[in-house]
């Protein structure tokens, strides 16, 4: 493992180490098998529940890890190895946690995260900015200031078996809303059809609310969405996310056809190699997989490390040191993205052909990689990099930006 | 059709147009369905027979259509953009034809080929030189010159429910012996345990020979394999129908990304287009692939009418004559490969996520070429290409080459 | 020759084939010291006045060679891939005899064509219509519809030492004006400020008129500039003749990295090759350049027999005709542009840094192609693939499309 | 300058910073005009003396400025970005006073390098370990154990004007010998017969060796060249001062195209866009040009602190130690080739071709990008990033790796 190693240099082990691994170690057993049937990961997503990991970003005194997001996204990466769905999901569970303290009030989200720890909740997702399909109107004078969701969304990673939801929808002045609801709330319904051709576990589906009430309490109003600089935080950690996790599938595709070009690996007839190991075309093809995903590394790393800085300024965030930050994040996820999609198109071209058996479903790093990547189109996010170096503008936040 | 049309330009059409027309229609209903499922295309296998288009290049005295190479690499094209699977079976039930022709007697194939027509029959593949798992012993002397064949063969394309097999085996030399046996040939036995990633109908699977009786008369001796420039343009035609099965592919998956754009496409938020179809970067990514594919198209026509010719030049042809055909054939091999991949990969840009759910299953343009293209290496393709171009040297013929 | 030859396979050798030849190896032995030198190039330019080549698309019956375009751009071609500058005046000649013959009537054109046979005129080019910098006003009343040009007019290729000048001007409704004049003409400077870091002997500079008379008869107003789809032929040559540099440019740089290679190359220290002509890394680039050059040869071959047929259609030619034209050229264009920056730019893998003295000015191909291929941009020319492929539409017809 | 700069974040200002600044403003102000004239920049290096940087490197107690390496790779890459042939004689200038520190006794390098920084000598290059044309033969008895130098060297850079001489000769046993010699000794004729492409003013000319006498204390025997893991730091040093001028370059061509495009630009008349600023494709590029060098940057920098927490372990650095700062390098160098050779060619897409006048010589950065870039083939850099990802080996120490 240390040889493709993506782990930080000369860092301290984390407390958690032994957990991760060991999480890690049982998505690897059945991730191959779960890509194929699909659903909802029930018992890997009670794995990470008993883990104690979906307290990692939770702060100390409300009973969490206390990780920063370095070290967080280090274990996403580390599951997005071996199971890029649930190490979606994971992650995705801790940006929403990360959305209410950055959209809301401490009084909201302080007692969130201590039942998170305490209850071992698992958050899902319901917030997809471009999907106009649920309104909300103001609730019955009683209500306080309430609101009823009523629509459709999709897109809802990590929706079903969740606890908590954040759920959003667009009022009669098209303002985006968004609260943090019980699952369990009356009138959502969480539907189980998500089935892609890759992240096939994510359980991205449709959740229909059907007059649900939501609290005013419950709404992250204060200071509400991509409000502040420090609130559109929350688009940069979601990308960074992304590239952690498009670098973990890449470094994945390179260790499984690393592994197969050891074990199984030949020559081509043609070849005047005295091994496969020795092929220079074999031998450039692993060149070029390594430095792309180790320039990839290096730009994650950073991104992370300026995004910690960031996330430490808290409210005194400006606008240009968010935008510092937006410039890192684009670039990391730019270079994982095209570093993983390349491994995991041209593994196959050091494996050879038995390396397809639909056993191994050494595709689905492909899959999973060419699914992903098209959360937001990558040809924009080159676009706001050259609008960097060329114009000096940062991009604009947005919830893709 | 005509827009991207990969159909030779002026061309006359040919009598068998409508039919090739009909079978690519009813090929394409269920491709996708029967990518998910895999297994033997039963019902497709029998449409070929039934469409009379199996006896596509067996000359009109024997019953056949006569058509040149260059119009059956047409079809085999035209099935490929729905179904590579069948495109692969339909293009090597007429390599296996053209190798009886190349390697053996007209006193053997040309009653061959007339029972080819008369009775509808499908070749299949048990011929994979790398696989040294076949071996060949004298027959009794009473066989009078026959042999015995055990052993198993992997990658036997189109051996299920095939009708005649070219069956292969080493004998104590290490000579290779090919010969053209009935299928229900008492003691061989077709295994159905192909399951891939890709190409998933091609029943590449294992066949298994246990003391199959060959007769003298069922081998490709005279000239036998690879003996001659003529029979060496065997290796030729194979790689010519695998860079037109890659091209068909191709062109199937713009087509997709194209029909998706146009109908269910939408400008990223970020755009300054008015929509999709204006979207510059949308544009220049379709612009790239319409030049990939047509590159390669007249790459592999201008191969196609080489290959015509040498094959017209019949055993009056050079090594030097067939050395130019090899060169044009791996060009238009490793110009379909590259740029079919290219574009089954980043098809995906140009349609976005939505057009990831598995319910369309265009992740098969890039399965289906991914594995496809594994069939020999193109590194090594491209080595041959440059040693022609540095060296002056023609590839050394081998079945690869 | 043979080997790389990117002349028309199995045509006939055009009567003109030796003076070509003797031009082409008089050309290669000063080009390299006449590009550090640049300037005019008096001695070449007279070369190709009396080789007679000047009057090669003049028809028979005005005392011309009456080639077709696709044998006019074989020679281009090989021209280009000795001395792209002078390859370049040679075509735009060529393009300035058949603008008149687009714009204008053969009561015009006929007499011009015939003269530029019998007194070997050289026609040089004024006309940039992106730079507005020259003004057209009505002439004398005496001057029966005349008109008078003043300015200055920018790019103006091989306007130095010409005979005869395609001169242009917009009048005060921003009309377009083409004339044919003696570059002789009172009023006339030709600037001699081009000084390129490519492309250094086209006298690519400025023209100044100075209440320049010019006459009724010379302008091309029936059917003028870009009138009928006819007339919209001139940019599609224009283009294409680029298309035949740059692929002229390419293989020249591989001839000349070849026989570098052969005569002075050696193996890496590190190569496990026992000489550079068996290194692999060293064969993968020849084959990569190869290939490139081979399927850009194919579509400019197949985009110059388009456009043949569409030059004798004449003014029957529709727009839809014209548009595949345009189409075929566009992709021409794209593919020999690439494919020749790239050989020019990776020319040096395969020769190493022995091969960059300045003595032997190898760095002329990619000055030559960098500076050639931004006539207008590429970026736009694969936009107008995409907009075909993707809409279906044709490029609007204009000075560049 | 902030916008795309390449220096170290967060760092604190080295003392040296403003010398570096109105060195690198005065190298700018003539790079273009030296780069058309070639020769030896005396200026420049007499600049370079009287700047104090050439006491860079040179321990305090030695009268030096103590930098580190990164420190001294950040001065290299800042000169780099307007004049890669001074940053090189520059940086050469380091590598030999580390060699003499790497593969000799304190007790010679150390007065070196103390006269070093008193008379302000500048050290140049006659080390070429693939040139066997200089001989070494025992001196007389007299000579104490000294040796005379024969034979010509070639591209041995930064020899003209320089003061000390790293000086090199095989053995009869093939033993490679280094002196460090004044330049000025009897018998040393330093050849100004340096003419290239590019890096015009590196004088990487010959050194004609006739009977040279060499000192016993001149010799560097002890350890002696590429004996220890800390001895075989030297190349990893050379590779990394190379990287850090291509990644300069890169840099430089990307302000020198952005420059240009904010000043002089204009959107192609194609363009839906309303300024250059904005239009995608030029976006696009400057995207592409800065993500590339952001991530050779990353890898530059990391690189440097791995070389100079090696340096500093000092002769306890382990083989292995040593194989990771050769990956780091390796992949650094590899990295920063490609972004800059990339950016190099590609920035006139973006400029138009008015960019292209001589006068602006814009073309150098390719020229000079290229013919650094051959210094050793990167596709054996590549191989030896793939022999590591693969088979987890370390670069055998060699004076390229």
């Amino acid at each position: 493992m240390t040889l493709l190693s993506i782990d930080r240099a000369n860092a301290t082990t984390p407390p958690w180490s032994d957990v991760v691994d060991a999480v890690s170690n049982s998505l690897a057993e059945t991730a191959a098998t779960r890509d194929e049937v699909g659903g909802t990961a029930i018992n890997e997503r009670n794995l990470l529940r008993s883990s104690g990991l979906l307290s990692l970003t939770v702060p100390a005194d409300l009973g969490g890890l206390s990780a920063d997001w370095r070290s967080t996204l280090d274990v996403v990466r580390r599951f997005a190895r071996v199971d890029s769905s649930i190490a979606h999901l994971f992650a995705f569970h801790h940006l929403l946690l990360a959305t209410a303290r950055l959209f809301g009030q401490p009084a909201q989200w302080r007692p969130w995260l201590e039942q998170t720890v305490e209850h071992r909740w698992f958050w899902g997702n319901a917030l997809n900015p471009l999907d106009r399909g649920t309104t909300a109107t103001p609730g019955e004078p009683a209500s306080g200031g309430g609101y009823v969701f009523t629509g459709r969304k999709t897109f809802c990673s990590g929706a079903a078996d969740s606890d908590r939801l954040l759920a959003s929808a667009f009022d009669s002045n098209g303002r985006l809303l968004i609260a943090v609801v019980p699952t369990a709330r009356k009138g959502i319904s969480v539907i189980d059809d998500w089935d892609n051709m890759g992240q096939r576990q994510t359980d991205s589906g449709t959740v229909v609310f059907e007059n649900v009430e939501i609290e005013r309490g419950e709404l992250l109003l204060d200071p509400g969405p991509l409000s502040t600089p420090f609130a559109c935080l929350r688009p940069l950690l979601a990308q960074l996310i992304l590239a952690n996790i498009y670098l973990g599938l890449g470094v994945g595709a390179l260790h499984e056809a690393r592994e197969f070009t050891l074990k199984s690996g030949r020559a081509w007839v043609a070849s005047p190699a005295p091994s496969v190991r020795e092929d220079q075309y074999v031998l450039a093809h692993y060149g070029d997989f390594w430095l792309a995903l180790e320039g990839a590394r290096l730009l994650a790393d950073r991104a992370a490390d300026l995004f910690d800085e960031a996330w430490q300024r808290g409210t005194a965030l400006t606008e240009s040191e968010r935008g510092k930050v937006a410039i890192a994040v684009a670039a990391a996820k730019v270079s994982a993205a095209r570093a993983g999609l390349d491994v995991a198109n041209r593994m196959f071209e050091v494996t050879g052909p038995r390396a397809t058996t639909a056993r191994l479903r050494f595709d689905r790093y492909w899959r999973n990689l060419r699914v992903h990547t098209l959360h937001d189109p990558l040809d924009y996010k080159v676009r706001e990099l050259g609008d960097w170096a060329l114009n000096e503008r940062f991009p604009t936040p947005s919830f893709y930006s």
